[in-house]
């Protein structure tokens, strides 16, 4: 088995710190995002969407998409359940876990894809009317978490689950992308500390 | 338990057509889309994305998110089996349902509502350059996808899974979005006939 990694970038850091939560130790392979190399010949012969991580199985077989090579893991190693159990659980997760990567995770990456300078040769066309557009709404929704944060340690309840993961590397994403957590939001710092301290944060 | 629902919109009609494919009957509840009523602040206070569908269970909690919907009555009742039994198989359908969600879909939706002239009340601001650069990546996707149902009867083997329901309604989304489906895609054109069949897809 052999995990195609990419650095600093977003996505590849969700693999890497769910796997750590979970105990799981998978070889992992350097792949230069900075010289677009997941975007070469040999990358997307394994993943067409030239993008990473990728997961390769002893056999050949692929698996794409973050949170599906997540879920193989979790599949194989239930424990800690990193996705739930119940189906109340399971649910409250997967919502969570969409909305943060929906709207707060890749809303940051349309501001940065298409307003960071260092992003013109990767993204193209940039637009960056579209990238303009996109920061109210980042202010928005972590505004949102915030709120829902008031009550609770962790995004679903008692224990970490994914959506932290997902939560913790977008509100990391903030600062490539230049854009300010406002430090009113008390619950969202406290959170994001919180998990900045766990020893998978640094993976 | 009620499910508010949102007419002819792609998400609402996920969970409908999934709800058919495992025989499970929810009470509807129909919110004006068209009106904007989703956005209004009876459903906000249930789903403050603004967004449909929404799942209320009898003791008044709320699940929004389509994927999340479905995956609470996947738990409930396992048979047939619309995310995948084994490892493999979870891993697989994940990978394919987000691949066609976020990059196709979703891209549709991009181009449908930053260039469709019926979209400016509700898309704000609309953007018709970031619009029109995502036509091509629907393109792209649809002719990776023909390929991929080449060797294939459903998206992820012999099995009808959640990626084929997404992949239904991301294909059927193209009229409204007015984007051609090439008709040289006979794969695509083929399994998409063969998923219009089935009772489920009038719901």
């Amino acid at each position: 088995m052999k995990l195609y990694d990419g650095g600093r970038a977003p996505n590849p850091r969700r693999v890497r710190v769910f796997l750590v939560e979970k105990g799981i130790s998978v070889p992992l392979h350097s792949i230069d995002m900075a010289a677009l190399e997941h975007r070469g010949a040999a990358m997307t012969a394994l993943n067409p969407m030239g993008e990473l991580p990728v997961l390769e199985l002893d056999d050949g077989t692929i698996i794409t998409e973050s949170i599906a090579i997540c879920r193989y893991f979790e599949a194989w190693h239930p424990e800690p359940a990193l996705f739930g159990r119940t189906p109340l659980e399971i649910a409250t997760i997967e919502m969570w876990q969409r909305r943060i990567e929906l709207r707060l995770m890749n809303v940051i990456g349309q501001v940065f894809r298409h307003t960071h300078p260092g992003m013109a040769k990767a993204e193209v066309p940039q637009v960056p009317e579209w990238g303009e557009a996109n920061r109210p709404r980042v202010a928005a929704f972590m505004s949102l978490l915030d709120g829902h944060l008031a009550e609770r340690s962790f995004i679903c309840g008692d224990a970490i689950s994914v959506a932290d993961i997902t939560g913790m590397i977008a509100v990391d994403f903030t600062k490539p992308a230049r854009i300010a957590v406002p430090p009113e939001l008390e619950n969202l710092h406290r959170w994001h500390a919180m998990m900045k301290a766990r020893p998978s944060a640094v993976a």
